[in-house]
């Protein structure tokens, strides 16, 4: 396109940014609450209508573990697997696993994305809900071995950057802030220990306490010279307070809290395992065979926990 | 596959998991830096090697948004324009805008996701580099129109929700922080300005205080009666502090602040503009064609800013 009609078009479209009429297709509706677009209202992020997604849930971070994990289900009243990726990067599968309905919901990683599948997926399932996640994390104790998985059966605690303290505002605090323990449903968890030791052995199966981190490097201690991070003694301090600490992701106590703080109290209840894939201490890390194999037979015991969960 | 035969698979895999040999090829190597895999060495999430992404980055939140403005770019040295999605959702393309080398980055959503980027892209440029970031917000000013443009020249601010006034260990404190203003790079916000206001017209580019937040509900103050959120006073709260606060979106304090933390002081800058999607106090919501318009020209003013600056 010449250089003058590509201005002219540009000129006309700019025009149209003002016309009433433009806004008349919007991209949603209720800017204040929990908005929806199109027919029928599908959730603005992880792009579901009512009903897509079922009431028990295993949530993972990779698109493929999800794919893998799809494997597991039987389609719904003769219809395909119920398949649906979002514009903005989450991937959700729904079907049928021993009688009950489930979903495999992929959102990626960190609080943001968790706080986006809780907040979403509550707002299009119907009744009592629960969810499980299947993550990947490092190790913090040298005992913990690379593909084993973990279960945060004590709870989760999250690490947070304290940017008030590098901004020279609260130059006094802390550069980390570290939360109290968010707790775990304990039926459900018991049900995912189960299922998990049934699966994998249960000399494959850790219990203890999860650290969630809102980075993958400052808040997790990771060294990296080309940032003012502060943070040599942090995993240090995280293992005084908590000496059960085994594991380090970066979704687990977002699902947690939320959960929690879910109206009516008790509605959405929430479980967690990891694949070990890092030994931070060790500097052992799993193989692409081994994280595979322990994802997929692990996931499969999750959907199993969820199935046998009295909802 | 028959059922003796899928258990007699999974426990071989499983026997696996203990084999030494089984560890050799690993996902990754340095657990405790920012870790590599693969050869060339490929940062993990992502997923570029040194040189894959230029020095002057336009970061953008949607795919679709990336492949938008690649369009922009020329090919280098007579290769293809260089495109790499990661396994964890991000996409980069890298080419040639007004002779310089450009890249365009997508990241999805949240602090944690720009903290990915700022720190990996960091580890793979060699040099000074700036980045820009071209999103889309709420705004909080009932003038404030959609479809325009909106820069952080004043600078962001970040609310996070506050985990322990929720969980009861400290329900005397704020159930939201609230940071001070982190600044942009001076000379490259001006040449954004400049930049916008030649493509779009002047009347369309609004300058003021950002607001990030780590949640595109709780911490942004809209309405879920699902959750208990403590959040009906927080955008009042926001403005009493921030008069001058015209947006909400998710990832551009954490880029400002990670640019002011780089090392050494002054390699990494950045600047902000978001499109005006929805406006809070009106409930006004753009148009899918304006959206895109707007996106288009602006993307193609900040390659522009970016191409003139002085690195």
């Amino acid at each position: 396109m010449a250089e003058e009609e590509q201005a002219a078009k540009r000129r006309k479209a700019l025009a149209r940014l003002d016309s009433q009429a433009f806004q008349q297709k919007s991209v949603y509706a209720d800017t204040n609450g929990v908005p929806r677009s199109g027919t029928p209202g599908r959730v603005l992020h992880i792009g579901l209508a009512d009903g897509e997604i079922a009431n028990r849930i295993v949530v993972v971070g990779h698109h493929s573990r999800a794919e893998l994990l799809s494997g597991f289900l039987q389609p719904e009243n003769g219809n395909g697997i119920f398949k649906l990726a979002s514009d903005r990067g989450f991937l959700t599968y729904t079907g049928m696993f021993g009688g009950q309905r489930l979903s495999v919901v992929s959102i990626g990683m960190g609080l943001s994305m968790m706080d986006f599948f809780a907040r979403e997926a509550r707002a299009v399932v119907k009744g009592n809900m629960a969810a499980v996640r299947l993550g990947t994390c490092g190790c913090l104790q040298d005992w913990v071995k690379v593909g084993n998985v973990s279960v945060a059966s004590q709870g989760s605690a999250l690490v947070q950057r304290n940017y008030s303290h590098f901004d020279g505002s609260a130059a006094d605090v802390k550069p980390y802030l570290l939360t109290e323990l968010c707790l775990p449903d304990d039926e459900l968890n018991a049900a995912v220990v189960g299922a998990l030791r049934d699966a994998m052995g249960a000399d494959k199966v850790v219990e203890g306490v999860n650290i969630t981190a809102d980075s993958f490097y400052s808040s997790q201690g990771r060294a990296d010279p080309a940032f003012n991070d502060e943070n040599s003694d942090l995993v240090s301090e995280v293992l005084a307070k908590y000496p059960n600490a085994i594991t380090m992701e970066m979704e687990t106590f977002q699902l947690f809290h939320l959960a929690r703080s879910c109206l009516p109290k008790g509605s959405f209840r929430a479980a967690a395992a990891v694949v070990n894939v890092a030994n931070r201490p060790t500097g052992d890390v799993v193989g692409e065979e081994a994280l595979r194999t322990a994802e997929s037979v692990g996931g499969k015991a999750l959907l199993q926990a969820l199935c046998n969960l009295q909802l």
